[in-house]
């Protein structure tokens, strides 16, 4: 089975390595990182990745995994590559998945089209604009298409995915090896539950952000 | 603040990226990759990563976090340079912390000795051994030592530590950032919650592998 992990400039580190660490642990599993071309790639903040094949010596994967990032808007409007890799290989893909603002690179690419889906709580909006029924579900399952919500819901989404492809056991199994027992300190991890003080200042942070990524 | 984020051949990547992804948040922060020397370092599955800096380079971190893998017992055994290089880092940091069996390459430089520490549930004779006294929590902090339990709680253990660097407010702007409101699909996260079929085989190919990768 092959999960192909897409990576861009600008993409959001732990919204690929978490479904990565989940569902490399499937069996019969084979990672590769795809990008615009192979090599070095790095992510919005200071990490760097490498990148084991271009988009087009990839294209029957099983499994593709979106991540998303801030500059995502600007990758519908200048039409990344990645949005017409998207396109290409979901049909004959049995799992499309994103994390994140990877929701609107599917939508970019007409696979939410009618269906529902979410993605990181900051881009609601863009989600509709572009067809898709956001929820504000932390995973949705819609069909062959998997979303998941910001950043860290990507492991709650593999965890379903694992479960999907190989039983509630295996799916068991990979969440007792990464001891994923949450215990969070602090209880802000959506809009509904994080104080406004806190919750206004960081959308706008976002939002100025995102513009000052598209100009 | 330097925050040095420790690689090693065959490490855990969402140990790493899991803290990166909350600790780069913090204001004023730069982030260094450091490994033995300076370049690509694979973790213990499919992906590579970049090292932006050499040990012998990054002498006086202000925060150091340590992942793990089921490599550790082999680098404890080898003494990998990572062990001195934790040594000679933590009396001046700030905070030293660990993920996982990270906590076994604290132990191993003499930074857990007399301190309570948790680990993988894998691992906590390892942690005994070598002095610590092991904790079942997911996080604990001793001192300006903090320490996590397997692989995810990196996310929990790092949200702490930016608690204790720049207040309860900065974050819980961070976890709602990340959107960390976990929704796991099943509660089998930890041994005592698990089912005992699933946690019995998987103790004993953890095992098997850690064996494997001391000959």
């Amino acid at each position: 089975m092959q999960i192909a992990i897409a990576m861009f400039d600008q993409f959001t580190a732990l919204d690929a390595v978490g479904p990565y660490q989940v569902l490399v642990e499937l069996p019969h599993t084979e990672i590769v990182t795809v990008a615009a071309a192979r090599g070095p790639v790095r992510d919005d903040r200071s990490l760097t990745f490498q990148a084991t094949a271009a988009f087009d010596e990839v294209t029957e994967p099983d499994v593709i995994v979106v991540p998303g990032g801030l500059i995502t808007r600007r990758m519908v409007r200048d039409r990344h590559p990645v949005i017409d890799w998207i396109g290409a290989v979901h049909p004959t893909a049995t799992w499309t998945t994103s994390v994140c603002t990877g929701a609107v690179l599917l939508a970019a690419a007409g696979v939410l089209t009618g269906r529902a889906a979410t993605t990181h709580w900051v881009a609601y909006d863009q989600l509709a604009a572009l067809g898709a029924t956001p929820t504000e579900q932390r995973v949705v399952v819609d069909g062959d298409v998997v979303t998941a919500a910001g950043v860290s819901a990507g492991i709650d989404m593999a965890l379903t995915v694992a479960a999907l492809i190989a039983g509630d056991a295996m799916a068991q199994t990979i969440q007792l090896g990464l001891e994923y027992d949450p215990q969070p300190p602090f209880d802000a991890g959506s809009p509904a539950k994080a104080p406004g003080a806190i919750h206004a200042p960081l959308s706008d942070w976002m939002r100025r952000r995102e513009a000052a990524l598209l100009s």
